[in-house]
């Protein structure tokens, strides 16, 4: 499997959520270009990136969208059904758990773990949920290799160097903090404290431009 | 308020993140060399972007780490609170909604709004959720200038266009759709759905180079 790089794997979920909107409007066939128009991205651009899923259009006609899909779906291994699992069931671990958009996607949670007693045993959206003590041997026994990390900052770096320690090559991390791991193992940061600065910051900038204060 | 670059601003909340966990442990100061290691940024960045904050440090001492956190949460203008609304109640939605982190760095939801029927003038988290009807016109009345998407695919550029069009400056689009608006609409993403793909992807690159299958 070649890797494609990350720019055009980020681009790619983009492009599918343009085509299943095309689809939706009864359209069968689609152009680069339209694609481009769509998703805000250059056309030349556009083309480069749908060459990596093998996929060749037709020139002045363009690529039948079905196809163009699941080409992508394939790409993303969207096909495959992953097992992983997912340690802090709070809000933002329950909005996953109960994420129907994960599953599409290929990712499937087949237990919760969380350091609450009273949540031990408890169902959450058909997923058990386990005490933290039965953590190291549960991962030995399910031999998953993602793990989904919606822990407090301060158990992250823990939990993630256990997970790593049982097994684990890929962790999906929304805790805003940077997880100090082997360099073979992949993190992937969905980092909401960023995303949010740069939006605070931004509105604060623009609202003193607007609405200077006195001095 | 002068403009601070992209880069730093997504950078400044991963200080603050370890500036807490130096607090924590018990420090009193630290040196821009320190703060580079546990987040892996190069010291000469992480110099530049400390530069931003106003924060001066004493050479060979560094910084005190209280004084260092005022000063980036200002920047981030987490010590303001701003007021948003949330449209979309789904899990996303109410994971947003009790997420107290939210609060701390500056942002409150005062409003939800919600198309189902059977939520309308329910409660979630101390915060009302009304019907889609009553949007615009209290979109109007409450003079909020932060909206979160988290809204299903196919609705995400509607409720856009109407956030816009009744004083919404900034959106927090929690969408995977590349929303179409104005250039002085401030847009920021978490795009979940492009951190799964790159997430997915290099897990299948990495167990087929690791387990080659069969031809």
């Amino acid at each position: 499997m070649d890797a494609i790089p990350l720019l055009t794997l980020k681009r790619l979920p983009r492009y599918l959520e343009a085509l299943y909107r095309f689809k939706r409007a009864g359209l069968k066939m689609v152009s680069a270009t339209k694609i481009a128009i769509f998703t805000d991205v250059h056309m030349t651009q556009v083309r480069k990136d749908l060459s990596f899923t093998g996929v060749v259009g037709t020139p002045k006609i363009g690529h039948k969208i079905d196809e163009l899909i699941m080409a992508i779906e394939k790409c993303l291994n969207w096909n495959d059904v992953t097992s992983c699992f997912l340690v802090g069931v709070g809000h933002l671990g329950k909005a996953l758990m109960g994420y129907q958009e994960l599953h599409k996607k290929g990712l499937r949670i087949i237990a919760a773990f969380d350091s609450k007693p009273e949540l031990a045993g408890t169902y959450y959206q058909g997923i058990q949920i386990y005490p933290m003590e039965k953590f190291t041997n549960l991962l030995s026994r399910l031999h998953v290799h993602i793990g989904i990390l919606t822990v407090p900052s301060e158990s992250a770096q823990d939990v993630a160097d256990t997970m790593v320690a049982n097994g684990v090559i890929a962790i999906w991390n929304f805790t805003p903090v940077h997880l100090a791991l082997p360099d073979d193992i992949i993190v992937e940061n969905v980092d909401m404290s960023s995303s949010l600065a740069v939006l605070s910051r931004r509105v604060a900038e623009k609202l003193h431009v607007e609405n200077p204060p006195f001095k």
